[in-house]
């Protein structure tokens, strides 16, 4: 998302009772990249003064406070209300956050989106849904569905920055090569050798099966210097033990 | 997922401080569906008697209190350590969290796992990640990339049991045949005519016009009967007070 599209969200929190979930909410906006917080009509006439907003001081400061859900939202060209409810009444369409959020993207593209949250104890009136184009389902359990109030704020908005491509990418650690596969399972073999662990009537495939115990670590490039190193100690060790002990048994 | 996938998942909490933190992870986990909570080392002893739990209250009763993250996550096949870093370090492997949790949903289904969260003010210690086998980043912004703790689980938690198939579902509600939208339209037209919105100079493609604006609406069927019943009155009304203008014009 472009920092425009960031700028054109504004989350609608509703007759919050609790400052500290203001303040909640405020920091999982931080969190997530997003600045425009809106209130009405909020209980506590000291919200701006939130505790629990870690490095999102000014975002409180800058949040604008309004007598309806009716203004706050009038600039908007969606209007999304969030809902605990599976089947809350009729006169809405009720979309999963993983849809939801999908059509809150793409409408930041050219508009404003608001998000209406409700306040804890009851969540919203069927007037403050009815500015809502549709509503949006966080996928709770039905044992107990109801979120905590900054946290459904955290969920929503991370749905939303989501990146459904992310899944696909692959790690950057740097991996072993092949070649350093083959010295690693040199030494290791040699180890074994040296160590009694492949003795003389030895397995037919045992390179074979050395080889694919090492290919199945995964190494990193960078750990691959170190298993070298370890490994070159060892087999320097028992050949040296070995070599002692060939002698006293001389 | 299937109830022995989640019965699978441990959330660790790590020398968490404020069991408050404690009871709102206790909260978003039965949110989630899971069960599992284990504490190591809470400050707090009385931490079961977390306050926010609100439906979580068995949980918190339930949870595992252990002195070390060793024998917090010694039945685990996976260990997952979280982090607000982008690159905490290169002893181990970040993923994002989309990827990560692709990764442990698909664990889950034969083996358990365990998410280990750090606490509120230092997060996990060198020590106590390098139990984890890789590390999991919620994408946060560089701006303010430390999440609250409760916050930080509910998303983890939401980003597991999300459902990536879902954006595809299409919405359940009913939809105004072509019948019904014709029926409508035809009303509509009568109520134009008899308003005088449509005059003698008529545009030759009004009928179509209008058709296609009442397609826009995407009327539900519900609606459907609630607009007939509106456009019926009004064009009776029209035509009432139509015929009462004419005769008062003779």
């Amino acid at each position: 998302m472009t920092s425009a599209e960031f700028e054109r969200l504004r989350v609608v929190l509703v007759n919050t009772r609790n400052p500290l979930n203001i303040g909640a909410s405020a920091r999982a906006m931080s969190n997530f990249g997003f600045s425009n917080l809106r209130v009405v009509s909020p209980y506590e006439p000291g919200f701006r003064e939130a505790k629990s907003a870690v490095g999102a001081a000014n975002l409180l400061k800058n949040a604008e406070k309004y007598d309806s859900v009716a203004e706050a939202v009038a600039d908007c060209t969606l209007v999304v209300a969030t809902t605990a409810a599976r089947r809350r009444n009729l006169q809405h369409e009720v979309k999963r956050l993983e849809e939801g959020a999908r059509l809150v993207r793409r409408r930041l593209k050219s508009g404003r989106v608001a998000i209406l949250f409700g306040s804890e104890k009851s969540g919203l009136s069927n007037e403050e849904m009815s500015h809502a184009d549709w509503l949006m389902r966080i996928p709770t359990s039905p044992q107990n569905f109801s979120m905590n109030l900054g946290q459904a704020v955290a969920v929503c908005l991370y749905e939303i920055i989501r990146d459904s491509k992310a899944p696909r990418v692959r790690d950057k650690v740097a991996r072993a090569s092949a070649g350093e596969v083959e010295r690693i399972t040199a030494m290791l073999l040699d180890a074994l050798h040296a160590s009694g662990y492949v003795g003389r009537r030895r397995v037919a495939d045992i390179d074979e099966r050395i080889r694919r115990l090492v290919k199945r670590l995964h190494l990193s490039a960078r750990d691959t210097v170190l298993w070298l190193g370890i490994l070159n100690q060892i087999r320097w060790k028992l050949r040296a033990g070995g070599a002692a002990a060939d002698e006293s048994e001389n």
